[in-house]
Order: C-alpha cells, then structure tokens, then sequence
C-alpha cells in the first residue's frame, strides 16, 4: 500500500498541503468537521452582511474531486494516538498514517473568562459571522421599537473589543452600515447615530502593522465615524455593556476579536505547548520525537523562526506546501527542509477606498492599499466562480452603498 | 391624524397591500416576525443548495424604504383585539387601528401527527431550507463513512411525502443533486445509486394540474431517476423511515410536503374557520362584522368563490391589492369591491429543461414549460439585484450542473 498522509482540518495550511501532495504516489485522507473549506480573510463580510456564506465557502470535497489520491473525510479527530500511528474520530472509527498533518487552526481566547463568549461573540466559523450579522442587524430593529432613551441608546452602541485586522475591519463596516446602508429605513431612530466603539488594550491599532500605518489606519477609522479607544483593559463584559476598570460603556452589541487560542487538538498530542496552546515544532514543522507527525498553521508554535511567523493565510500555505514537500522527501529518503516564511505583506481594509498595506518597505494606506487590498482578496479566493460572484457582489455594494446579505434567519430573538 | 392602515405579515399578500397604498393619505405599518420578505416559489432551491439565502429574501425595510407613509415593525403579533382596534405584540406593546389587514399565511400541516416533524421537516422558513439542505448534503458525507450496507442504504434514500409544486421541485432537485452535483466526489460510495422517493396519497402528482401535466410531470420525473409511488398513504414517520401501512421504507432523510394548515393567528380572531384554519372571509375579504379587518393570501379561506382560489404568490397579491384598494373606497366613502380571482396560470418546476405549466387553455411541458417557469420567476423576483445574482447563480448551475450553495452551517451533526 503506498504511504497514507492523513491531514486533520481543511483550512489554508490543509487544503495546500493536500493539493501539494496532488499526482505523488501517497494515499491522502483530509479530515474535516465542516464540508467546506472558509476563506477566512472575508469572513468578516459575511458578520457585516456584504457576502453571502457560498461567496466564502466552498465544499472541500468539490475542490479536491479531481484529486484522484485524496478521499475526504467529513468528521472530527477525537484523539491521536502518536504510539499507534492512528486517529480516533469521534464515533469511534480509526484512521491509521504513516504521516500525519495537523493543521486544525485556531479557536478564541477570552483568557479565562469563557463566561463572556454569551455576550461578546468572536469570528471564526460561518455560525459565528451569521450570529454577529444577526445581533447587529436586529439591534438597529429593537431600537426603531424601543420607548425608552437610554434602552435605544445601548442598542445603539455597538463595541468592538480588540484593534487587530478582524477588529478593524468589523468596526470600519459597522460604522458603514450605521452611516450608508440603513440611511433613509427607520422612521424612528437615525441609524447614523449609532456609535461604534473600537476598544484596544494596546497603544495603537493594528498592532503587528508598523506604527505609521497604525496611525494611519486610526485616522481612516475615525473619518468613517468609529470611536477608537486605546490603552483601555476590558475587564468585565455582560449582557447590558462592558466594564473597562471604573469605566462603564452601556452597549447591547459586543464582538470579541481581542484573542486567539490554539485548536484543543494541540494539547491531545501530549507534547509541549507554548503559551497560546499552540505545538512546539521543529525547524522541519514535525513534533519532537515524532518526525511521522507534522504541525502547521496557526496550531504551529516556531520560536526558532525570525522574524516571527504570522498567523496569516499565507503562512498557512506556504507551511502546508513545505510539509507536504517534506513528505515528498522522505520518500526519495531526501533530506527534509526547514520552513522559512517568505513575506508577502500585510493588508487589512477598513471601508470604502480605506485600507493599509505593508509591502516590504513599501507602506501604503486610503485608495491604493484599498485596491490593492481588493485585487489580493479577488485573486486568492478558490474558486473561479467565487472569484466572479464576490466581484459584482463587491461592485454592487460599492456602487450602491447597500449590503446584498442582510438577511436574519432566527424569526425572532426575545425582544 | 391620517386613516391607520397596520398590516400583519409581509409576504405577497402584505407587501402588495403595502405598496398599493404608496402615496395614500393613510398611515401604514407593516409587522412581520422576520427582517425578510421571502420569494417563496424559489425557496426549494435554497433548500436543494442551488441559491443562497439573500437571492430569495431581502429586507423589509429595505424594499418600503422610499415609501413615507410606511414604518416596518420587527415583531410578532401575539394577540387581535378586534373589540379596542388593536394588536398585542409580543412583548406587551400596542398597536391601535382603523384597518387591519392579516396576511400572516400558512404553517405546515402534520395532521394531528406533530411528532413526525422531527424527523421530516416541511419547508416553509429560511431555516427550514437551511435544515433540508443540511440533512440531505450529510446523508451523502455520513454514507461515506458507513461501513454497514443497510445503513448506507438507508443514508441514500431521501422520501419527499406530497406530490404537489414543492414535493415534486424537492425531488426533481434531489435526483439532479444526486446524479450530477455531486458526481466523481465521493470514493466509497455513488451517489447515483442515490434512490429518491416521492410518496403521494392520490392518485397523481400535482393533483391541481390538469391530469394531463400531472401525466407528464411523472414521465420527467421519472426520466430524473425519482420513484414516484402514488396512492400511498404514510401512516408512520421515525427516525430510520416512513411507514405505509404494512409497507416500510427505510430512510434517513424524508421532507414533508403533504400538507399546509392556516396561521394560528386566524383562531386568535374568533370567528369562523374552514377545516384548515383559515378564516372565512365576505367578498370584500373583510371579517364577518368587522368590516374594518382584512383577510388575505393563505389565510383566508374564500368558499364563495368560483372556481377555487388557489393558495398561490400570484393569488395573495391580487387579494392584497383589492384589500388596499377597499380601505381607499372606504376615505372617498365609495363602494368596496369584490375579490374576482385573475387566473394567471400554475408552473411547476421539476429540473433540468424539464417543467409543466398551465396558460389558460395551453398545457406546456418540458422545455418551453422550463423556460416559461424560468423567465417569470426572473421577471417576479423582488429588486433587480437579485434578479441579476439569480440569473448569474442559474446559468452557472445549467451549464456546470454545479450548485452553488452547498454550504452547511452545523459544524458536526451526530454522526
């Protein structure tokens, strides 16, 4: 039987690391919770009711059907037995390897205090972004039929806790849709006195992008109507607003973007974890002891590595390329290669025409990076047909101001 | 203070009454549980993930947004006092006043037996399309995991029960998912070997189309690959089938077509029902006694008319418009009219090419029948943008026999 590389999760460090191994002589098994593959850098459009879930997703097994060597497995790893070469799904069934690919991601971080996920959902799945596209929509719905001031007030209040990328970008469309697609609908309220709070624990926003495009991308954020709140700890969040130390800000509407921790599945190896969770792994991507078992991905701690590797789409894919490469050499009896993460920049867009870019030396903010931003986005969807729906998706939405995907499915939230 | 118009519900029938009062000397407001008015006749195809939810469903809000003299209420009517002029919401708040039109349809009809709709939901909601789509889509990905061959059996039945428009659509659709969407994606299994299933207690499908059609759209069913069992009762519904009498059919996936009953609304008025619930309304659809209360679309029954009014989108729009345009004769104080049903024929579709429609005398089946089916549900589509994204979705789908939407959202479902 030729080698079985068993690869658990289908997100950019999976789905490159099954593609790589496409035409060699191995037997492929992707494991996946989900039927679908999520291009996560627009999953945020989805939260914000500009894409629909198919505009984002596509089936794992639909992109790896020409792929004569790859089966797909739709479930999810229970255990690893490292000893045996062998993972337990849940249900019980066992897949035996010869090598193993973990590449199952990321899940939120509230830092120990899970009680806050109730009232301050976070970004990572399609529920998620379907949960936050229906808490803000139906906040707008509650305040055209709320009495009381202060009430229409917190409805109104919509916080953002954490000035990352995915911070960034939900507080820019937020703002958006209180300022341009709602305008004119209620008769009530004035959707444009929404106030959209982005809080910050650190100095800036953006913080892994260099300072003067923080500062310029808070100045962008400001333009657009959102409130940034930095150097402020959030240290209690519940369903009526969030406690910041003596501060108290009334708001019906709190998303989490603050914290990211390492899949569970990391710590089910029984090897060290680093202080997110996340694997501790050799220069070769694989465990210590366990040259059988590779880590990629935003599960993969690589300390060695600098500068540091960011937990970004890109670095995903170029660790899944390598792992599987590597694989490809323990075949030929090669010797295996060190991962070297190639920068590819960093982009993260904040609204109409308003984005910053990092490009080497090269930093770019407002239309350029925006552009930039947009074609970067267009070009690595998978998918030609993806590709062509989000574009007149996006024209549609640039055009008109108006968001395609404003559709709540829960009938009614208790109001 | 201008005439109070309130109408409950924004399907066809609320939305058309809505929108013929644009420009009237009255107040109107809408209530409607959801933020969505819902393009129903395309609804299987969200359900048969073809189309994705904001292709058939845009705000409410959205589509009055230029009509001054309307305000949309997000909200649920959870009592009528016809005594005080009033509407209870749910939550507690009133709504007084001088007109009120209830177009709040219909439900699904199990017949007494509630239990079933665990195991076959019906389709009516957005989340009834969401949950269709999921079970059929997880049948294929659990049968790929099963060892057993009774249980793979099992997984690859799929039952529709009722033969009318949406029973012989669902199964049309899931022949074609089963031949062609998913073709060459699967290792262990084929999904042709997919059996579907449609189960009518009469003697023939679409029972309101001349027996003709109903003729004809069983030969094209079955050119899809469905078995069509016509005179079989269902007496039983569990979670590994579908019992007819001392006949059972083992199946993991069964979608319950048969049967439509009023919206409980109608009781909550206190006045006379038909045996399905639906309240039986005078030629001007008002209330017996309460000329001051409409009935329209699914939930009023109009036995007074000949021949039968059929519970169509077409229908409850003519009833819509001639409740607005009875409350306008009633500001000049000129005489109401009464409801005379404009035939505007049936279409059914069943798949690829392959449709029946009744123009009057004209019988039309397959080809010029799809193509008819297809240019007026394009041309009935509320908003040009989704009339551009459903003709996009479609031509894609005819040339790729590709659907777009295979996005399930539960992560994991008990496998």
């Amino acid at each position: 039987m030729p080698t079985h590389v068993v690869i658990l999760g289908c997100g950019f460090g999976g789905l490159f690391a099954a593609r790589a191994l496409a035409g060699a002589p191995v037997r492929v098994t992707v494991v996946d919770r989900t039927n679908h593959h999520l291009f996560q850098p627009l999953l945020y459009q989805v939260a914000t009711a500009s894409l629909s879930a198919p505009a984002v997703a596509a089936p794992i097994r639909h992109i790896l059907a020409g792929q004569g060597n790859a089966t797909v497995i739709y479930g999810e790893a229970a255990r690893i037995d490292t000893a045996r070469r062998a993972v337990v799904l849940d249900g019980g069934d066992e897949i035996a390897y010869d090598r193993l690919i973990v590449a199952t991601g990321a899940a939120n971080n509230y830092f120990g205090n899970d009680a806050w996920a109730a009232h301050a959902p976070s970004l990572k799945t399609l529920e998620d972004a379907y949960e936050i596209r229906s808490r803000v929509l139906l906040a707008f719905e509650q305040a055209e039929r709320e009495a009381d001031a202060g009430g229409r007030a917190a409805l109104l209040t919509f916080v953002v806790i954490g000035a990352g990328a995915t911070g960034v970008e939900l507080a820019g469309a937020f703002a958006e849709i209180a300022r341009h697609t709602l305008h004119g609908e209620f008769r009530r309220i004035d959707p444009r006195n929404a106030r959209v709070v982005l809080v910050e624990g650190g100095e800036r926003v953006l913080p892994t992008y260099p300072p003067d495009l923080s500062e310029r991308a808070r100045r962008q954020l400001e333009r657009l109507g959102v409130t940034v709140w930095l150097g402020r700890r959030v240290t209690g969040i519940d369903a009526e607003g969030v406690q910041m130390g003596s501060d108290r800000l009334a708001a019906k509407t709190v998303v989490w973007a603050a914290g990211i921790a390492a899949s569970p599945l990391g710590a089910a190896l029984g090897v060290p974890l680093d202080a997110s969770g996340r694997v501790l792994v050799g220069e070769d991507l694989s465990l210590p002891g366990h040259p059988e078992v590779m880590v990629i991905g935003d599960l993969a701690a690589l300390p060695w590595h600098s500068p540091p590797v960011p937990g970004t789409a890109p670095a995903a894919k170029q660790m899944g390329r390598l792992a599987a490469l590597n694989i490809l050499n323990d075949l030929i009896e090669g010797e295996r290669k060190a991962f070297k993460y190639k920068d590819v920049g960093m982009l993260a867009t904040i609204g109409h025409n308003s984005a910053v870019a990092v490009l080497g030396r090269l930093h770019l903010s407002g239309y350029p990076a925006w552009l930039l931003w947009l074609l970067a986005h267009i070009f690595f969807l998978i998918g030609f047909r993806n590709r062509i729906m989000v574009l007149i998706d996006w024209a549609w939405a640039y055009w008109t101001f108006q968001r395609n995907a404003r559709i709540v499915l829960q009938s009614r939230r208790g109001i």
